[in-house]
């Protein structure tokens, strides 16, 4: 008895906290989308008081006593899987949380929130000098954080652990070396290919109302809920989940491109099956959380690459495309149509990248930023590094600050050991989906007829019902049966662009 | 010095306080305008849960001391208007919520929940046997908690507090019959008249993209700061701030009808402007809060009815309408056309009544609940005398419940007192309005030039801008020179509907 009350009052505190967090991500999906531009101010003033409401909850005095309670029992043994998943996750947030000092986490936010607009001016000038101060004094505030936090090999670690739970960069170092190792010599290869690609036949004129109608129809079909969730238009697409049943998504309209939208809706939908897919029963708890930034990834990246952007999917959708937008893609032929959407060509800016391309743009910033908060490198060096790598994997000259150093937003809001994410998603997905086709037998069938039902149920079942109950190395190995590697999204790479490129 | 800080301290917590209701208003409006169905339960959790942290700590042993010293300087008079004004409402506040015990106001939450559920079920079946049961908890919880807050009077007085405060049920009831003396006798005669009214003639098909359009355009001419503020779709029109910077309205279309939107554009703009008024450099306190229902609504009330019910504004707008939607309004003569969207007519529905016969909807409804919590009626009676009344008032008859007693949504949801501040605001309306025509010898020569900057600039000079500084009789009196009457009102109706009807 003594037990189960004591996790029920810890489950009781927690939901209050969850709910503050809900409504930190209610007012952070308002500003993005409809927020009027005085709002902005204002807005920002609540969030912060909020999240400072929400700190000081977690590191109370009350739900300190709860939370050692639970994990002297956890200790003991005296609870069962979930409870135990439930401490655990609790007491390393804890653990990393209260060795923050209220004054740190303060100074942390205003350079950070300094760091934004600055960057905004740096990009707009394309400057990395006038980044250089700010930037100097974020990258010296996460070395100390580090150092706060603690590590074991390298001060990066700390960092990375925000997105990548148990995660080291000593391991995701190896990964990415053998993935680097066949990308390099492979986009060499493609370059030389004697099999060319036309991007641009499939450019049109879309109206944005046809191209919403296509992208919710499509999304639709996959399998996101639009009674508990929707979608929106912002300047920056995102996705975000408020409780299972409540996911919002955005996009943005292109009018020549509609493929810009397309892929972006299918990405967001991928994250958003994922927030649909957590438990309710568990919400307010880790268990309804998704279990790190790469497993996140790996459903969108799945959804979009590896379905998406398949011959099977569009063996169903081709037609449709072709009825409901007959200018371009009556006259296109199915095969030159399947080559445009997965043109391969070296470029400057990451998130125009495909998907041959985009890992080389990771690994680049995961180099980067390991060696500046190990202190191997300076803040003053980044531009020349930046370029040299670009040249080097990519084979690109950067022309400016803007298309170069200074392309992303990460860095300016502190948020560093966040890149890997993004690769490790790609990684995750070609695994998982090797895996979903060994359990399906009919998968790669159902996606040519335009069902996915089953597939999206083995995600649920297999990894979004789970929320943080296991680890991301955890769950790769009970899903897959094996720690993650690189080989699956090398070989799936190999196999579809030697077609397309007749290498 | 001691007092100085004293009182920013507790604007320091207040900040907190405030900040939280920003909160909870942005939860709220997503919740009416934009969340997909599913994460109504979700939502209403995480409002719960944001409500009782905010009164957590308005009633905290940390608030309150803060309270209370800065409440012992204002007794000694040593703190500027302001200072005084800002303890004063947040005392009159602390005592109100500190003498309901924390396991009422719970009951009363569940209780008015409940209730909402029960009475949509009610009204759909348009029977008030479903509705009963619960109303009566309701009311039951109502008339103790007047008991728990205290009255001199009437135990209706302690509700009517939260809406109106300061004010009694003895004074609005002699207001109130002075005016229902007028309209009873007046409705009649209109009813009687020889000059008849075709309000068929503005009907038509109106897209809705073309209405929204014409009622921006409009909403911006009157002042409404888009930069500041946005208009969106939602199944019941709406107005609410976040920040005086952030304030949101809405409106429902009709397409045969473009002056449902209109005028209810027109209303929440009203609301809005108030809002957008309020005081930035005082936000987080009660000098950037509206001073009571009643003065909100004579804000939506002026600019809906006032200005643009008159025939002054239409000289302007009347030549646009007639290009931006031709048909019908192209042949239509200006006489008509004022005189179809001034018709008066008894009928069921209080939101669709006209100037003459709405606040007769509000008398009604004022005097049952004002007897109902005194207990001189039961829950039981409800629908005899409200049949009853609505044959005295306005002659007609009630066909069945949800065209009767069950119509409106406030008493389902606990807002008992709430009904007064609707005829409250018609008659302030009126009562500002001749004094800024008073005040401003050129205001109907520039209402008929589509200019409102001046009337605006007055509105937020003499009424927006102070906040709770002043209560509703101390702003009416500064204003205006005198109490509260229904003079200028039954005035302002008796010149325009003679004219109209030729009496």
């Amino acid at each position: 008895m003594e037990k189960k009350e004591n996790i029920s009052e810890l489950r009781e505190k927690l939901q209050e906290i969850y709910h503050l967090g809900s409504a930190l991500q209610v007012l952070d999906w308002d500003s993005q989308v409809f927020m009027p531009p005085k709002g902005a101010a204002p807005r920002a003033a609540t969030i912060s008081n909020l999240s400072g409401i929400l700190h000081e909850k977690f590191i109370s005095k009350e739900f300190a006593a709860l939370l050692k309670k639970a994990k002297a029992n956890l200790d003991g043994k005296k609870m069962n899987d979930e409870e135990s998943a439930i401490v655990r996750e609790l007491w390393r947030e804890y653990e990393r949380q209260k060795k923050l000092p209220l004054a740190f986490v303060k100074e942390m936010s205003q350079a950070c929130s300094e760091g934004h607009n600055v960057w905004i001016k740096a990009r707009e000038k394309s400057d990395f000098k006038i980044f250089l101060p700010v930037l100097k004094k974020i990258v010296a505030l996460k070395r100390k954080e580090a150092e706060l936090v603690g590590f074991k090999k390298s001060p990066y670690d700390a960092l990375l652990d925000t997105y990548e739970p148990y995660a080291t960069s000593e391991d995701i170092s190896m990964i990415f070396e053998d993935l680097k190792n066949f990308l390099v010599p492979f986009l060499k290869k493609i370059a030389k290919a004697k099999g060319k690609v036309d991007p641009n036949i499939i450019q049109g004129n879309f109206p944005t109302e046809q191209q919403k109608q296509f992208d919710v129809e499509v999304a639709k079909k996959i399998g996101f809920d639009f009674e508990a969730g929707r979608l929106d238009t912002s300047a920056h697409p995102f996705s975000t989940g408020f409780h299972p049943n409540d996911v919002r998504l955005t996009t943005r309209y292109r009018k020549h491109d509609l493929f810009d939208s397309f892929f972006g809706v299918i990405h967001e939908t991928g994250h958003g099956l994922y927030n649909q897919g957590l438990s309710v029963e568990h919400f307010g708890t880790p268990l309804s959380e998704a279990i790190s930034h790469g497993i996140h990834e790996s459903q969108s990246r799945m959804w979009e690459n590896n379905v998406a952007r398949s011959k099977n999917f569009w063996k169903y959708f081709f037609p449709k495309l072709q009825s409901q937008f007959p200018e371009p893609f009556a006259k296109i032929s199915f095969n030159d149509f399947y080559r445009a959407i997965n043109n391969v060509r070296p470029s400057l800016i990451r998130v125009e990248a495909d998907e041959v391309t985009y890992s080389l743009h990771i690994i680049l910033r995961f180099e980067i930023e390991k060696e500046l908060i190990e202190g191997s490198i300076e803040v003053e060096d980044l531009p020349k590094i930046w370029n040299a790598k670009m040249k080097e994997y990519l084979g690109i000259e950067v022309p400016n600050d803007a298309a170069g150093v200074l392309q992303d937003v990460h860095w300016s809001g502190g948020a560093i050991g966040y890149f890997p994410s993004y690769t490790l998603g790609n990684l995750y997905a070609a695994q998982f989906f090797n895996a979903a086709k060994r359990d399906l037998i009919d998968l790669e069938k159902e996606i040519a007829a335009g069902e996915f039902g089953h597939l999206r149920e083995w995600l649920r079942q297999k990894i979004h019902i789970h929320g943080k109950m296991y680890s991301a190395d955890g769950l790769v190995r009970e899903v897959t049966g094996e720690p993650l590697t690189s080989q699956y999204f090398i070989d799936y790479l190999k196999e579809k662009y030697s077609g397309i490129y007749k290498l």
